[in-house]
């Protein structure tokens, strides 16, 4: 449980109360109460304002704060306020400036403005949560601590450069080492001293951010930074940790965020937070994937929804609105798939700066009069009725999709095979199959157990770090299915080519080898044609983007394709393997192929969707005490009749017992309690 | 009038007889005869040439020059040659030089290439100016200034950052003040020191150009940056004015170019001149509202029209010609709305450099019988005849629409609600409307009298300054028609929310409140759905861009939205105030619908169109020593009639007695005399 | 001939050994002996290799593989490997790194990296190149100079721009002289010392590439840039040619590669050799076009075929495959317009850096039963076989088409009059309809002597350079037919106007003036419409991009506007002149009427296609000792049926004779030997 003194779905969001006269505070509190809040996360940008200098910290005012909130009913997420450095900070120590990706010296301005490998600001930030771990490790208000804020960005400085080099002495130990791996001999690039190293960036080796000269560099860099920003983030966590050992430390984590290593961090936080701000057109699977996700970081246990807007978002190109109901159904889709609190961004509304259009549970005008505050207010009142069931329940899935930030890395800064390849979405595209099945999925690391799942299925695995394909025989040996594509162990660890035919080290357990590689232009398609009928897979499907030519080596082919040149030559095949099989899909397919492949794979492992129910109604479910959760989701815009089942249900949230055909609103909720 | 020593419409242009021998001279001079130019403007950007070093001034070829023009008949507006400096003193005083958005310390090339506040630029413009402004006091010549030459451009050096810290501490007086109104308490921001202020550019708190995290340090380094042109502007406007008290100083501004509030600009100007290069598809009335809006600079009073193109722009993407009879066309719609001079860049073609493929007077074939110079002198013929009767003639509106560049620069800073939003194409739309039904407008600042318009309409009026409200409710009170939109209201003059309620301070006049702002994606449309017929506006209408979900608080509906989860919500409102009315527009409208409720608003007020004329026929005025001059303006390729009314009027280009029904031919142009 | 030891058309590519092991190493040569690859590229990128620091050379591993090869039959075109300096080298000596456009110092990386001007990059390419001419000078297995890669990119540092100033002074002795011809009086950018020039970039006088405000200095930027890397080159030319006098020396150049005059680069070389990489969308004739360019760098002497991909093009946004046939038919291709090599690159795929995706001959799998090396060996077999007889046989044409690099420029630096005016563009539509009428074409500098040909085709001749006027009015006089365009004779070689009327020199020989150009949308067009019929040239055509508005002056009115205010206005002329006749085409025709109007042009030369034959079939020649050689290439993707003519013909490649109707495979390839 997140924290004992709180024993439901947290409810609250972020709050600047340090902006605020006394009479707005006043009157915010009494909103808070209205709307059930209970967790308010304060002092994220507040650096400037406690620390006016070097030596001087003036934390009184938080003190107050703490105090009253607590008094109101409500407990804080405590940030540690290093998000932005000072700008006192950056005129007497540059240090502390990044240098961007053109080579430039920042100057102050921004947030997430700090360059990991400062001394400055490791020192200060460092010394920062020091003094609020030992200010407030006993406040009985103290529910959780939150570091920094959305750590991100890369540094490019000279420091960075420096630190660099050491890193990779200790990786690499030797430069003769380091030549090969990084395959320097192509266009003559041979290092003789360390110095010689520069940062890969636009002045060097990169362009256009992510694409490169050398791969070796570039993704060893990636590495490199996502750990220098993951130092600072624990040299704050000791110092907290010393403090009150006893207390959750998180830092909002953004979802599918390219840059950090996601699954590296996660062994470092206590319990993973994250940032849900989807986009205008981003479908709801796709939502519901990246909770899966970063409830996959930490091996399924329950994460906290840190961020969502209660309306709209600032940055979006078009601010359009959260439709009456569409908060309330994302908030308990978040739910659904593993959170254990709803909170928002923001619970005041900005009156300056560029954030000031962004949505908040209160808004400018300052009542609670607002349809906004009225939606927050009316989930407050249901969370605070049945949160304490759902709290700390778990997720149980026979399905799992790999995902792995270094592959991504590795797959965006190749040059070929296709500009239009990108690795988020082709994994989406077999999550989304299942999605539409109402198959729970869990997304894990190339690190992770497999023996708790019956299919374990890893698009575009490129990159085929020492022992995974090992591990994949064993678990194919054992009767696990396993199902690849396209572009997959091509490569090892430092990007190398694994010789001897694609797709390397896991030729063997496909049964198959790829002699090319052929890209498709956006216009152009190529199909999949069944060799025979398969359960529910027949016929013939679209695909796109790559096509593989392969030959089996043993394996049984499924589908050949329907044209070109490679027309009659294997697109899908299966191959027996020990107990299991496993399965390669040479080209992107169309979704109904997807859904019509994991039908059957499914099927013969006896993995049934949770509930059928009609297009767009989502279904999810957790489980706690040998109870089970099960979530209805209508993301329609129109109400929808769901079978539950004969059996008699308890409805959490309307709290009356249902069965058989019940209706579903236009973007209603239920949950099911067995 | 603008030099008692031409008393007619000013014909003429920029000259650069430096380039020319003596004999392309001798023939220049023979064309300018042929084709009625009585005025040139000269030196615009010889300082190289007339100061080859810090201490020598060589002026002696620019006192042949204007001797020799003033011999035949042809007067100077007398450059500064300020515009671009010389490459030896960019050589030997580097401060001159700008730092770009990039924070990029720009060399020598190009032109308005000088920083602002760069002692050295201020230092030998200013002497420059002292310099002319000596030589030529007496010449008879001299018709009037023209210093430097399209003022644009920002700079973010040192020198400028200086600038700026003092310019706040004049604006501010404190910190406390300054992080207050900057809202610095967002991201931690708070400064403590003067000197840890830095400029707002790519390397700090913007990005591409107008996205910025601190609206305040970027709106305020917009006004600093403005200030500090228009001070280099007053530098020499003093040398100038000592010597030549009489004589009127003008610099050419660019209609609405974005970086420079020309409100403040014009106070500092004896007549406004401006540059008029329509875009390939620039709208006629786009045009029409520029000159407007450059006539109400300085409340009315006649401009310059200093520039346009004979024929082509070279800085266009396709440099298509202007099609016969277009020149002559777009030279009276300047003259219709204000202009007391027709003006080219240029009388002759550049040989070499990038303006070479711009249109001239005479082209590079270097005589006179091509259809460029045909349609020139033939326009002069005419203006030679009758330019006298129109000068100094004023224009005389009922309604007014507000323009702020202040309130520009906020809008178009704003992290939303939507990038679709343009404020000058907002406010653009409300004068079509008007220009359709040959209705006349004044454009005006925000420190306007209003008591002589009937009508006034501030579209998309987002920054509400200081006793702007009051002057709203009293001019309303008093009987006046106020109609405002959407985004309106919503900030102080630091951009920070007014709260309690959108639009802010207009709230009471308008009675009404604005709970959410919702924005439309480009493909996305609602509807305005009158509550019943008013006149000629009735049914339903369009209408995009963003949807205020508005409550009234007194105001009439007026009509609600047809669709989407606020349909049947206000859209459009009024309200009864004193004796006026308040209107509020809460959503972008189609055409159709401004131009009904506009006739309807102006029926109500008695202003009629000037006349009933066929679509694409423009209708303007002005009025002298009790007579009136009224220009009909054939935008069509084809003939149309237009029925002039009963009453005989002369027509001063024909010199002909008319009335009735009246052929305007294709491109044609009347001014009837009454 | 090449070298007298491989008497045949080359066959191989670049070969990478340095990177391989003992074992790859002997498997490659055992599929080189299986492809008949005969010779192979070497040491490309290995300098950093080969000298580790500034005073030792490791070259033992060189003898090593040349011996290797020479033992196995393969002979070396042997690189410099100064076409990337090593690492140790930027660190030591910054100089050698480049400053880019955006005024940015560059760090180590990449390719193509060194500054032109640095004193340490042109001492040490120049040792390396002494040092490898020295060792391997009387090497059996030398078969050719390979000097650097793909020299281009700018540099705009320090070091140019003092060397650019030098060079100046050099051009044109005085900075009155320089003043002039770069007309800085405009904008006032008159330089009264050399030093107060600086380089024309991003932070000067230029923008986007490609755009800039003074012509002048932006055109003798990019001379003064080829002229410098030329100087490279030159210096290893020198070293190499003192110790091996009898050994050809070569660059592979890139075809229409913007940045340097390869017409000057030429006549350095002793042989052209260059790269061939169509894009996805790149017309057949495109490409031939190229290769007959890079034949008329040293007035038709054969050419090398330096690189080509087997297969696929890692940097292509989609890497589509080389169908089966296209690698053959284009290698095919390229022999019939002049290559006397067929080379690859690569020989073996990379297995790391940015190439790894970029086809080989030997692939990732590493052995030779892929359906590529099948095709190249296929290919290997058939040129041994009749290799020999076409080596260093000629081209014949008598038609020619001019093409100019600083034309070029000129046109792309020019602000006007359109974006869409692409010179290589224009140039590909007259040499396309040539093309699909099976008409051998010659591509030529300005320089070329005319005599050998009826017809010269210059479209887009914007700059006419001292000489040439008078060269053409010979032509024509003598009988020749001259087709020029509009957007022709505008400017001299310093890109000033020549004055008096377009197209300026052109004029008298072409009877024509230009009054005006109109430049069209991209949605818009004009027509073609013929005064009367002229064999197939007859009724109307369509026309874009560019309208002259010309005067006839004694020229034949053939054609006149079909529509806008210039109906009816002369489009197209001819003017009698002396023996011959000189046309004018005054806007962008539709690709019938270039067919149209040459087939009569042509005929009425006696200038006969070299066979009819279907759409999508090209038909070249090349001649030796008395015999042609003519090639049937389809590039269609299905078989045609091609009239080979009543005379008995020797195919080449299947070895047989044939005559009459014969079938040509899709892709297929035959060469008649008469």
């Amino acid at each position: 449980m997140l924290h004992p003194r709180i024993p439901k779905i947290w409810y609250g969001g972020d709050y600047n109360p340090e902006q605020w006269d006394e009479q707005t505070m006043q009157e915010d509190l009494r909103m808070f109460r209205l709307a059930g809040v209970d967790v308010a996360t304060i002092n994220v940008f507040s650096w400037a304002l406690s620390q006016p200098d070097e030596e001087t910290y003036r934390l009184e005012w938080l003190d107050t704060i703490i105090d009253r909130l607590y008094r109101e009913g409500v407990y804080v997420c405590l940030a540690t306020s290093t998000g932005a450095h000072p700008a006192w900070m950056a005129l007497k120590y540059p240090d502390i400036l990044r240098v961007d990706y053109e080579g430039r010296k920042r100057r102050f301005g921004g947030r997430h403005n700090s360059c990991p490998n400062s001394p400055t600001y490791r020192k200060y930030a460092g010394a920062m949560a020091a003094k609020l771990g030992e200010r407030y490790k006993d406040h009985p208000g103290l529910a959780a601590w939150h570091i920094s804020n959305e750590y991100g960005g890369y540094c490019y400085c000279n420091n960075c450069a420096a630190s660099f080099r050491l890193w990779l002495k200790q990786r690499y130990g030797t430069l003769q080492r380091l030549n090969k791996v990084w395959y320097t001999a192509f266009w003559g690039h041979t290092f003789y001293d360390w110095e010689e190293i520069v940062v890969p960036n636009a002045l060097s080796e990169e362009w256009m951010g992510n694409r490169t000269n050398f791969q070796g560099i570039s993704l060893d860099y990636r590495r490199f930074q996502s750990e220098s920003l993951l130092e600072c983030y624990k040299i704050e966590y000791e110092q907290l940790k010393q403090h009150t050992p006893h207390i959750q430390i998180t830092t909002n984590l953004m979802g599918t965020y390219p840059e950090l290593d996601y699954f590296q961090w996660a062994k470092h936080l206590d319990v993973v937070s994250w940032d849900n701000y989807p986009s205008l057109d981003t479908p709801p699977s796709y939502t519901a994937m990246v909770h899966d996700l970063m409830r996959g970081l930490k091996s399924g246990q329950p994460f906290m929804l840190m961020e969502q807007t209660p309306s709209q978002q600032n940055w979006q190109a078009y601010t359009s609105l959260k439709r009456p109901g569409v908060m309330r159904l994302w908030s308990y889709q978040a739910i659904a798939h593993g959170a254990d609190t709803v909170m928002f961004f923001q619970l005041r509304r900005s009156i300056g700066a560029c954030e000031k259009y962004h949505g908040a549970l209160i808004e400018h005008v300052g009542h609670e009069h607002t349809r906004v505050f009225r939606e927050c207010a009316e989930l407050g009142r249901e969370l605070q009725v049945m949160g304490e069931k759902l709290l700390d329940s778990r997720v149980n899935a026979k399905v799992a999709i790999v995902y792995d930030w270094e592959n991504r890395w590795a797959v965006e800064l190749s040059s070929g095979p296709s500009v239009a390849l990108k690795y988020t979405d082709e994994v989406h595209h077999y999550y989304d199959a299942l999605y539409r099945m109402n198959i729970q999925v869990d997304m894990i690391s190339v690190e992770e157990e497999l023996a708790p799942y019956d299919i374990v299925i890893a698009p575009v695995l490129y990159m085929v770090k020492p022992g995974y394909a090992a591990k994949i025989e064993q678990f194919v040996r054992c009767g696990g299915t396993y199902v690849t594509t396209f572009f997959s162990g091509i490569v090892n660890e430092n990007d190398i080519v694994t010789v001897g035919g694609y797709p390397g080290e896991l030729r063997k357990v496909l049964g198959i080898w790829a002699e090319e590689i052929d890209a498709l232009l956006p216009e152009q398609s190529n199909q999949i044609v069944l060799n025979q009928d398969r359960g529910s897979l027949k016929g013939m499907y679209d695909c796109w983007l790559l096509c593989d030519l392969i030959h089996s080596e043993g394996a049984e082919i499924v589908a050949s394709y329907g044209s070109d040149f490679y027309k009659g030559r294997p697109v899908v095949t299966v191959n027996r393997f020990g107990e299991g099989e496993a399965w390669y899909i040479a080209s992107s397919p169309e979704p109904q192929f997807l859904e019509d492949l994991l039908a059957n794979l499914c099927e013969a492992k006896g993995i049934a969707p949770l509930l059928n129910a009609p297009a767009g109604v989502e279904i999810s479910e957790r489980e706690k005490d040998g109870k089970t959760y099960t979530f209805l989701l209508n993301h329609n815009d129109s109400p929808v009749t769901v079978d539950v089942g004969a059996e008699q249900a308890f409805e959490l949230i309307g709290g009356k017992i249902i069965s058989g055909a019940t209706i579903l609103p236009a973007k209603g909720v239920m949950i099911l309690g067995k």
